[in-house]
């Protein structure tokens, strides 16, 4: 039980999960994905991990497509990120999510399936009746639904049957266990109800907490741009991982290498005992890219980063960015942003008052100063981004 | 208007209607029917007078059937009065509807429709796009949702689907004007707005008040034993009309007759004048029962009512009941219920309290004087209960 307990956040009830595991028997083990976004990155991974763990362990899981909801999208037009999608496009993301978590699943021990089986079979009789078995009072515990209840933030009707929804696809699969992230915590136990209901053993509900992004604070996102896509390419990957802290690196060692948890201790241990961070977080990078390309690959991208990093050299492939400026030249901040090296002059300004901006390996600190036309240089921002510039004169 | 717009509660929105009726085409006029309980009375009459007063002026009126949710019953289970009924007993319900209704409605301008045509294609997706319509907030603000909502009586959530549902059914039938009862207000105006989303030309709604019972005060119904069914013998319709107060025998002119308002307000001048409203009160009973049976049934009730009550006899076919008793014989209040005239002995005395009990055509005072064995008389509560009861001696 340690290791399948490992970094997850609950476990409801554990005891019955120690009771199914008692019975020797694979268990069914449930987690739903959305087939509008197939682009994993390691926050979805916390996920995958856990699945192939009790894989290792013989159990069977399935790796659910909410394909029903994907064909239905976001019916009120207002979530942009639920488009409607076709049946062809919900195959080609199948394909796209299969071709990616089989870098870590078993595809032998994997049964992909799609809510539309079941879903699609139920009608709108079978839609009422599963309406039917929940009140709206309860609806509203759940978090989200009772802040903006509280708020006065519209909660459209069919949102509380989502959780309905999905707690049938437990019922269809008769799942012993649903995985999910902790935002997921009141869906799953929705399906541990419509299972009791239907006088089947419920499932144990184990919720997995959400992966902190690069940055250590905000939930991993693409929006928020502190991601690591599980297909960037590998010197990407390994660059991203080694900015981290080192107090997110053993946050990272818990829910995404697949060390056990005695070989992190040693490695804390060793860290304790004076070892460099940097070290062990190269362990770190090179696993997750090994996982993801191959061997020779990670010690590739551990050889570049020295060579980029830790010796200050610029790499060798750095995007050209030409720039026209007037007669009087361009101030560093607004070229910062014409390179696209930052969002806005004010970014611009902030990352040079931080200290992140170099020209020419030297340090910036006034924004204003102003680049002639006809210079040509090498601009840094932190340690990961890089380009050069060259400043022409702007046309008449 | 004046005439269509009569016994109205509420019309949304009449210039709307108006306008509907300016264009001269004829309108599609719906109304709809719970197939659980084809057991008609007076006081649904008042939506199907309605109808048929739409049917005078041209219109079509939709008698639907809503059998989609009859098929689903109740599935919390709460409710003994919404059964789930198979699809025979439906169609059986729906024939024994028609009898009823096609003494009111014309066949010819009836267009007699089931729900289930375009509930069952719209699928579970169908249902959750169409749960996508409204919002929680707004559902709670139906009246009896809110007061639940406030009192924490659960909801379920497939409570909030029914009037979704329903407003669809409008939008199937493009329906030109709901008709309904007040309490049926929101569900109607629900109709409204999917139809307006759909962009269709919403339908007016108009709603009709819930017809008071023969006591005057509690709506009419089944269980609270006030009602006329259509589809009782004429004796017991014209006695039962003929019970009714003065007050309330012009809200049943205005409700259930067929006169102009001309000839009701005519009426009424003659009673103001000191006429009798008793005669009057004859007209409306001879109405009603002519309209469910036949001018000379109709003519045949009065002459029975005439005998029986203004000349106080005893009718011809009052029930014979034969009761055993102990050597000490029996008391008035336990005969009234052995013989069944009462529900139990607690309401004979109270009956008896109020004067309404005679014996043999003498008032009884007290419910615990003893009726000896082998004594044969006549039994009437009020004025339309008789039975002529015989107490033997019990058996040892």
């Amino acid at each position: 039980m340690t290791e399948l307990g490992r970094g997850a956040e609950e476990i409801l009830l554990l005891e019955e999960l120690e009771e199914k595991l008692r019975k020797g028997r694979p268990l069914l083990v449930k987690a739903g994905f959305d087939p509008t976004s197939p682009d994993l990155h390691l926050g979805h991974t916390v996920l995958l991990n856990k699945m192939r763990q009790f894989q290792q362990f013989g159990h069977t899981v399935v790796f659910l497509i909410g394909d029903f909801t994907g064909l239905i999208g976001d019916p009120s037009g207002k979530s942009a990120t639920r488009p409607s999608l076709s049946r062809e496009q919900v195959e080609a993301n199948a394909e796209t999510y299969k071709k990616q978590v089989f870098r870590i699943l078993d595809p032998d021990q994997t049964m992909v399936r799609f809510n539309s089986e079941w879903m699609d079979a139920l009608g709108a009789d079978g839609m009422i009746r599963l309406a039917s078995r929940y009140t709206v009072a309860r609806m509203l515990e759940r978090d989200d639904f009772k802040k903006r209840f509280a708020g006065n933030q519209s909660i459209a009707v069919h949102e509380f049957l989502y959780p309905l929804a999905q707690g049938y696809d437990s019922v269809a699969l008769e799942a012993d266990v649903e995985l999910g992230g902790t935002d997921q915590k009141f869906n799953l136990l929705v399906g541990r109800e419509l299972q009791k209901q239907e006088g089947q053993e419920p499932q144990v509900v184990m919720t997995l907490p959400l992966l902190e992004g690069l940055d250590g604070v905000n939930k991993m996102s693409k929006s928020l741009d502190n991601y690591v896509g599980i297909t960037e390419p590998p010197d990407e990957m390994f660059g991203k991982l080694m900015s981290i802290s080192d107090d997110l690196m053993w946050r990272y060692f818990e829910l995404l290498s697949f060390r056990s948890l005695a070989e992190i201790s040693e490695l804390e241990g060793e860290v304790a005992g004076g070892g460099n961070p940097r070290d062990v977080k190269v362990k770190l990078a090179l696993e997750i890219v090994e996982r993801f390309h191959s061997k020779g690959v990670a010690n590739e991208a551990l050889l570049e980063f020295i060579r980029r990093f830790r010796k200050g050299a610029a790499p060798e492939d750095m995007p050209e960015v030409g720039l026209g400026a007037g007669p009087g030249g361009m101030p560093v901040a607004n070229m910062l942003k014409e390179s696209g090296l930052v969002e806005s002059t004010s970014e611009g300004i902030r990352m040079i008052r931080q200290g992140a901006v170099r020209i020419d390996g030297e340090r910036v600190s006034d924004g204003r100063a102003l680049l002639k036309p006809g210079v040509r240089i090498v601009v840094q921002i932190g340690k990961r981004k890089w380009a050069r510039v060259s400043i022409g004169e702007a046309g008449p």
